[in-house]
């Protein structure tokens, strides 16, 4: 099983169909989201630099050869003009970290056809995928409204690996740590993470659990203190950490019932006990609506630790992504089925302060004080730089969110920013979708349809 | 990065404070879920064949030690007590492919309490998600009453790692295949994909793309017919699959707009140009309450190609999982802080013909003529037998399916399985409670209280 077999069938037969019939010409792919899942104001593009290591390292071996003749039960020779086929085109992204919304490309490739077309399952797994969790975490980091947020993710991930994006997606976005410790060390962000309920269950009672622990540990402690009665669990705990001087840094743990409630009882227990340098942490089963929530009332609660719901991105686990050709040796196209249409030619993205994105075509002039988002990141197969590190994504992040509409920004039904298209990609969708009309259905084709709404510039 | 290290902080925490407290007496955990998602009559156990090989192989080499002591922030030499340390326990565990339900101990791991602890994270990491997506894909099956099933899901699956098990776990239900050529050879089932709606567009029409991929591939081909107008598309397919007597074995593929409908019509048009044995595949967006409705309403399609929806289990992508320490060094122990009540002891699940499971202790006499689920697959460490193949899970998910009662079947609201508990279980769970509460609150501990009707054997 190699990242080059870890690929769709039809790719394959494609691609092996275009080298036979010469059709190597350059072909541009479009990666981006039709449509926002429920709940998001903005996605977070990320899975770029994951995607240009498999790019960079893509090259066709025999092993890979002899596994697609299998799967298509041919002989091995068959499938030989595949072997040694590498990618050598030029890949323009969004940079991890910016926001992107409907319809933006995140990533165009332009190769020979059968280059292009070979990388697309594997370039669509990366991107869906940590786009839609870094743009969950990214809303919990919202909520927190400042306090520390972070990532126990790691046993309900989709697999160690999806456990391991789930903490960079979180340092991405501004996660103060993560409680994978193979995540952390790779990042360089701080571990976290004390005891659970099995710790305390282990000992006769809560007290002995939490010295022995303090003996094994002498720097800061987090006691968890719900094990049987939370009341009691935290009074056990500042008595403890009272007898032991052992306030500053150390906390105390939360991870069930009224965490609101429980909190403000917890912190009165514990300043009445002078320890109001003990921290209290909140988990269990939050994201970025239960942190709000907290928050918003008030809860004396200094950390958030989010898990399962973001590190899945629960609600929205996928996004409504595709791959799509929309250039093909310098001929513009694009596909008419249903309401699936997509708009064709190679594309820029033009960010402006206080109004929407404009979506135009590669090559066109920025608007006035636009920036443009799609950055030349690989030329010849290869990165025109040295890879992003997630410090420089997360500045990104922190920049977008300056200037992201309060509507986006929103916890609860949020309105996310709609780009609009310009007027040169607008004439130019209706002339492509013209020509197919035309060709389709001779007779009747009538005049070039016009740019209805959803096609001209809007603002 | 080492699968050990892919771990939360705190299972090294625990672990170090165990062995400084010399606490290395046999520990139980039990690993099960607490509730069914809404929209699961039933769980499919996997992911225990690859949480055996993480076991098998786990050791805790100078690397990982030295990864722990940095994300510690303390030397190296603290950490030493951890070097070197393997899992040497026992395992006892449902196989993969049978059903499950609330409660019931997916697997338990009996071992020294620092490793027991240790395998915390990875073996829920596994298990959770792999019997996630495994539920989902069962429904799929059920859904298409016989018809086959197809996995198209690696472009959304949280990473290729995932994909693969996705793959793996539709086999083990009775997917007919997999787009994913890696999957498909490692798990030796059929690789399934023909061409994307790209591939029609890189042509000047669809006819010269059918013409071309027929000339690439001479053996049985399918044609994507929704690129620009479905219906021209499936006229195209006929005319070009007649003229090339390329009947048997080839089939159509409709990716959008209203499927039965599309479906229905097609149907027509490839039978009255004499293509009776042509087939259906339907794709886009489905999943078992898609499938359901085709199926139900008579539409007309042979196969059935589901992705997204179902490679992520987007409706649940995440199950309420736990992995409790049920009993240390002889003494059961349970959990008892607010809703998240655990039942102490080590346990061993009945299953019976027509009757609910029975949750029993480990060591009860089955109930007449049920079937004892949780084998013992490791002992010191080491499997007992070799590890098992994808085709026996299939057999005993078949089996189960045949036993599992019509409301857990049914695609919508289905109402699961609740089973039942010894009233060995039920005692045991009472007087441990008993015990903690008089230990918290000796003054007012009253009588142990009786075990209500989730308790006891209610059948």
């Amino acid at each position: 099983m190699s990242d080059v077999t870890t690929t769709d069938l039809y790719e394959v037969t494609m691609a092996l169909s275009y080298l036979r019939e010469d059709m190597r010409a350059p072909a541009t792919f479009s990666l981006f989201v039709r449509d926002l899942p429920r709940g998001r104001g903005f996605l977070v593009a990320a899975g770029l630099e994951p995607a240009l290591d498999f790019l960079a390292d893509y090259r066709v071996e025999r092993e890979d050869v002899e596994e697609f003749a299998a799967a298509l039960h041919r002989p091995v020779r068959d499938l030989e003009p595949l072997l040694g086929l590498a990618f050598e085109g030029e890949v323009r992204a969004v940079p991890e970290g910016h926001t992107v919304f409907a319809d933006e490309p995140l990533l165009e490739v332009t190769a020979p056809l059968p280059q292009a077309q070979l990388v697309e399952t594997y370039l669509l797994n990366q991107v869906c995928h940590q786009t839609a969790v870094a743009s969950k975490a990214a809303r919990c980091v919202l909520a927190a409204e400042g306090k520390p947020v972070v990532d126990f993710s790691l046993r309900r991930t989709h697999g160690p690996w999806a456990g391991h994006q789930a903490a960079r997606l979180g340092a991405l976005v501004g996660f103060a740590g993560t409680s994978n410790v193979a995540a952390a060390t790779a990042l360089g962000i701080p571990a976290s993470g004390t005891m659970a309920h099995s710790y305390v269950e282990a000992f006769p009672g809560e007290e002995e659990a939490f010295r022995a622990f303090a003996r094994t540990h002498p720097g800061p402690v987090t006691f968890l203190v719900d094990t049987y009665d939370t009341e009691e669990g935290v009074r056990t705990a500042a008595r403890v950490l009272s007898e032991l001087r052992r306030g500053p840094g150390c906390a105390i743990r939360l991870d069930s019932g009224d965490l609101e409630a429980l909190a403000r009882r917890a912190r009165a227990v514990l300043d009445a006990a002078g320890l109001a340098d003990v921290r209290i942490v909140a988990s269990g089963g939050l994201d970025e609506y239960g942190v709000a929530r907290l928050v918003r009332a008030g809860a004396p609660i200094d950390v958030y630790a989010v898990g399962t719901r973001v590190g899945v991105a629960a609600d929205a686990p996928y996004l409504d992504a595709a791959y799509k050709l929309v250039e093909y040796d310098g001929r513009p196209v694009m596909k008419l089925s249903s309401a699936k249409v997509t708009a064709p030619g190679r594309k820029q993205v033009f960010r402006r302060t206080g109004r929407p994105d404009v979506i135009a075509l590669c090559g066109e002039e920025p608007p006035d004080s636009a920036r443009p988002l799609l950055r030349t990141v690989m030329r010849g197969g290869r990165r025109t730089g040295p890879p992003d590190h997630w410090q420089d994504a997360r500045e990104r992040f922190r920049e977008d969110m300056a200037g992201l509409p309060e509507p986006a920004r929103r916890i609860h039904d949020p309105d996310p920013v709609r780009p609009v298209r310009s007027r040169a990609l607008a004439e130019l969708t209706a002339r492509v979708r013209a020509g197919i009309e035309a060709r389709l259905d001779p007779e009747h084709a009538g005049p070039a349809p016009s740019c209805g709404p959803a096609l001209a510039e809007r603002t």
